[in-house]
């Protein structure tokens, strides 16, 4: 505690103003990694060669994770949950892989993914001043938007090429305070090698989920494949056969997917007092409902699993966000930060950084309206009152027969052209529609409708159409025919002239209700969405005109390098400490009488006495993360693998807004316990031979 | 139908008026029962013995509950859950006769029950004028309180004899437009017969809660002694060998707890759009946070059992109650019948009558009080913001030190006299409290108050003390020193002067809020409780002049006849029949694979080949109930047996307000079922055979 304090006057010292960023902050750029912060905080001075090296390492799963390649024969080590939906695409009827796991014995067995795609960072260039060179002064604001989505399309283009796998991306940063050209190479043809059971992956489920002490063996392995063959890599890290140790600087190199970091006071607090507590408001009866519908017979419990598990794990996070929201200690360091920003604005001369000055109060000024129309766009807009899949259907095929007529540029969104395969492929879908949870959710959300509106609304009683909740969801779910794909199919290519000629209950409900659903749509995207978009680029100007580069952008689903230390913590008085080893894992089991999620996978029964029960299992330590690092590898100052990063606790979930090294922490698998388990309890010693030494063993 | 609507329209041609019940509404007196309606509707005419009989064969138990005697040999039948008090009173280390079940096989080995007291009803007058007369008109209200309860108080000790166990109430009824004096024989030794294991008792536990169709044995049968020797009955009620069978008119005779059915609409609005909405918003949070907590280890789920179940109970019964409150159709009577009375208070030239007509909108006048006080009433009086036993406590000590010191009649009505006993047995209980679990519950509430309140709030910010909840909660309850009930005690002996003196965290967070506690507790009482009281007597008045005694008054635990069809009835399209059977009870178990709350007690598993698994089980009528009736008989027209009542389905709820024979069911188990348990399960022919021969089996 004394050495971060002292360092943190030394930084104040030397950078030569308040520091930006607190203890082991950040998510780097690997073009300007923390390198001043890291020698003067830990000592660590590596060459260039170094960050080049773990860069080039690592891999992003465009599916939404992270990874690293870990042999020079392509191997890719990410998570299991990473890897869960390629298991699901290739099992069958007679495999289930993502449930009972997966090893290919030779080469000739690895499984060909489908529709998985990898990319590796090869390079990136600062290419803003292009881009702005684009947009001249007297041009509006649309234009402005035109002009730079053009040069960004030309760059893109100038730097691809297809052939040669090399994708490029134009990466906007610090809120458009840069632009980055990211130059990828691009894998598409990935082979799984090893998945443990989902069991052992995710071992607790969601009472364990996002909590600490934890035991899960969240691995999956991949081989990337190129012309049929193995890449070679030239780059890939090797492993650490100590693993990491309590006090011990990681870093973790992923690719974080968002994070809102430059969110100001008045919208953490919109967040805080009533974003969050809404939210939450809605997931809690949800979960309830859910749950207690789903105890009544195992088959309800099957058809509401995947939404009670989504439901479970938004409520989770918004808990563990609102708790560091909460915390005057947290919240307290944005006020300081807000309070230099706009003290520097005050201060500038510069007409772009004196720009900032109202972008404040227009955020307040639209997080109060945000407030005031949050129920009505939640019920009507977000669907809230009607939470059913068939309602969604409805809307679609009602507003798509609207929009489609529309020229192109001037529709919704998600009618636009690019965005109609996938809307398409969601409305066309044969995912099975089970008429008793959709009358139950769909019973919920009414009633939470007509509750906060009240019974005697004039919309509220048109939509419930003399009935209650209950009699009206059982009305309309009924009543609808759009459960048949083929139905929704005629509908849609039918267009305007089948919509007016609808009987649908359904469709008429979403007639019913568009109007309104469409003006506090248009309130939000012109007095919230717009003037919030316009003021946070103002101030993120300013900072970027007081910092610098100095300091880190938000997450972009791009390369990022973090660092902290191996690290337990406490939590009610009680020390949680950094490591949890595989006799814990028998333990936590034999805790709930091996119920399940503590149920331990008969191969894990078989093998316990084999097993070394003291291996270190999963760790936490104090890097900065966030969704999309799932899958990062977790490396040691010799750049080798200690660990692999599968989630973080509860407290961490406030990392969106806010960095906090108190109590959020990282969670990940140890790299000892992969090796224990490779080879005790699955007999994959191949794998854990290419790991321990970078090579494909050769037979 | 047809014959329900015809008869609807018979009764408004005979009674002149409309209708003041709706089909089989009512509680009705036993001095005042449906004799017209019944001979109209039914065909059922019965002298006033069967009456009688009924009546004199019903037993109150005042812990709560319904019963009746079943044999000459004082033996009574009750639920389960009625008597689930007793049987874990007579626990003991050694044997858990709540869990395991009880079976006296001789008269000697009965169990008698601690502080158990029965009532049976044995004659109704009407004392109105007397207890009148004794109110003056140029008496202050206070004093008009004073003098009806001295009259009271008079009629009480005049007709009670305590030697000959005589009690007499004075029951209020139609809100005060009527005294009746209720003379009850009173039995103070009870001795337990026969009890189910819980398992059997309450299959199905809280996922089955509420609803059907259901399959739970929840019966217990006691026996009443005088001078160490079961009593001789002069009534009791026979068996039906036979059952009742769908269609067929049955009674209900039981004392149900308390209804509102005479809330006006204002009221009634309130609770749909405001009182429960907000209150589910609560339950459903803590049910999550129980629930995730309780997942995380067996340990978590003992402790929380029992509040989680109150609150899961709450919160099934709020939805309920909602359900029925969101139904046009249910609301609309209440609609109509308002203005039928407001019209009447309109044509009225009766200056009493008259009276009424501003009290509706003095009654919206405080629900709308209500509203704005909601928040602050519930996170601070009404203890919402911290959910914690110890603050609890805290707040307990603090008042009582304050209060104690005041004149008997002046103090908070929980700190008087008449209630300080149960308050200090509460207080110096030894019940153990769990940090953890407390600091899960004031964590959440906590956060749920901060986040209503909003962060910035001066209050949330002093309660907080600069911390988040949870390092708020952990700080309070692992700082006080109030888990030990010596402390308490020597706190609350020390009054005032050892409250100034203490530093405990809890105590000065009670001393913190208190204030503000305090002031809305008093706009609650002056401004809504006070108004609403004054303004539903008024209403009760002109009620009562319109109807007069044509119908039945609310609930008040006392002694009524209810009568209704038995019938299935129609819930998401599908018929639910108003029958199970035994096999039914197999089946449901082996759809959740035997696993809590749906496992069957061994007893069952190994008798199921010896019974015979058509016998109905539990059966479901039109009946008007509510919580209260809990071991009412269910008989059917002679007067015998058919079955025992034991819940109502969750549309049943909103009987609270309003009677509903669509969907709402009484829900029974079938005397059938009864007999083929105790013999073939059981082996308790015995009891068996008194049940049927309605004499103790001579040995």
């Amino acid at each position: 505690m004394k050495f971060t304090l002292g360092f943190f006057l030394l930084v104040l010292c030397v950078l030569g103003r308040r520091a930006v960023v607190h203890g082991d902050e950040g998510m780097w750029l690997y073009s300007n990694p923390p390198k001043k912060l890291l020698k003067e905080k830990y000592g660590f001075d590596k060459p260039e060669a170094w960050y080049e090296h773990v860069q080039k390492s690592s891999v992003r799963f465009n599916s939404g994770g992270s990874g690293s390649f870990v042999s020079e024969d392509g191997l890719v080590m990410t998570n299991h949950h990473v890897g869960a939906g390629d298991l699901q695409k290739v099992s069958d009827e007679k495999h289930n892989y993502l449930k009972d796991g997966f090893y290919a014995k030779t080469q000739a067995d690895e499984i060909k993914c489908k529709g998985l795609e990898l990319n590796v960072l090869q390079s990136m260039s600062d290419v803003t001043a292009k881009i702005e060179a684009a947009v001249t002064k007297d041009m509006s604001p649309l234009d402005a938007v035109k002009a730079r989505n053009a040069v960004i399309e030309q760059i893109k283009a100038a730097n691809s090429d297809k052939e040669k796998n090399i994708r490029a991306d134009v990466v906007t940063l610090y809120a458009g305070g840069q632009y980055h050209l990211y130059i990828y190479k691009k894998y598409t043809d990935i082979r799984i090698v090893f998945a443990p059971e989902q069991q052992a992956a995710f071992f607790g489920g969601d009472p364990d989920n996002f909590e600490y002490p934890r035991y899960d063996l969240d691995m999956t392995f991949f081989r990337v494949y190129e012309n049929d063959k193995p890449i070679k890599c030239q780059n890939y890290l090797k492993w650490s056969a100590a693993g990491s140790k309590e006090g011990e600087l990681v870093f973790v190199s992923g690719h974080p997917g968002r994070t809102n970091r430059q969110n100001t006071v008045a919208e953490l607090e919109y967040l805080r007092d009533t974003g969050y507590p809404f939210g939450l408001q809605r997931l809690n009866r949800m979960e309830v409902a859910m749950t207690s519908w789903s105890q009544r017979t195992e088959e309800n419990a099957r058809r509401a699993r995947e939404d009670l598990f989504g439901v479970q794990n938004s409520r989770k996070a918004r808990i563990g966000g609102l708790g560091g929201l909460l915390d005057p200690k947290l919240l307290g360091r944005k006020v300081d930060q807000e309070a230099q920003l706009k003290s520097f604005i005050a201060g500038s001369s510069d007409p772009m950084v004196k720009a900032a000055g109202p972008a404040f109060e227009t955020i307040a000024k639209a997080e109060k309206k945000r407030a005031e129309i949050l129920k009505e766009n939640t019920f009507y807009e977000g669907g809230g009152a009607f939470s059913s899949h068939l309602f969604g259907i409805a809307r679609t095929l009602l507003r798509a027969a609207e929009e489609k007529a529309k020229p192109a540029g001037t529709r919704l969104r998600e009618y636009e052209d690019s965005s109609i395969k996938s809307l398409e492929l969601g409305l066309f879908s044969d995912e099975e529609i089970y008429d008793d949870f959709e009358i139950l959710t769909l019973t919920d959300s009414l009633t939470f409708y007509a509750t906060t509106f009240g019974g005697n609304d004039e919309m509220v009683q048109k939509v419930l159409a003399g009935k209650s909740p209950r009699d009206r969801a059982y009305e309309l779910i009924s009543g609808s025919k759009l459960k048949d794909p083929a139905v929704r199919k005629k509908i849609y290519e039918g267009g305007k002239a089948a919509i007016d000629a609808s009987t649908d209950p359904m469709i008429a409900l979403a007639k019913l209700v568009d109007a309104r659903s469409r003006a506090v749509r248009k309130v939000f995207e012109t007095e919230v969405d717009e003037p919030k978009r316009q003021a946070y680029a103002a101030i993120a100007k300013a900072r970027y005109a007081k910092d610098g580069a100095s300091t880190y952008p938000d997450a972009t689903f791009t390369l990022r390098l973090a660092f902290g230390t191996v690290k337990g913590y406490t939590q009610d008085g009680k020390k949680i400490p950094a490591f949890t080893d595989i006799g814990g894992l028998y333990k936590w089991s034999a805790e709930h009488k091996n119920k399940e999620p503590f149920d331990l996978p008969a191969r894990w029964v078989e093998r316990k006495d084999k097993l070394d029960l003291k291996t270190p299992f999963n760790f936490v330590c104090t890097a900065d993360i966030i969704g999309g690092n799932s899958g990062s590898p977790v490396i040691n100052q010799a750049g080798e693998v200690v660990g692999l990063i599968f989630d973080g606790n509860i407290q961490s979930l406030v990392l969106d807004f806010i960095f906090d090294e108190e109590v959020a922490r990282a969670v990940s698998v140890d790299s000892r316990a992969m090796i224990e388990a490779l080879n005790k309890v699955y007999d994959a010693q191949d794998v854990a031979t290419e790991l321990t030494t970078g090579k494909k063993p050769v037979k």
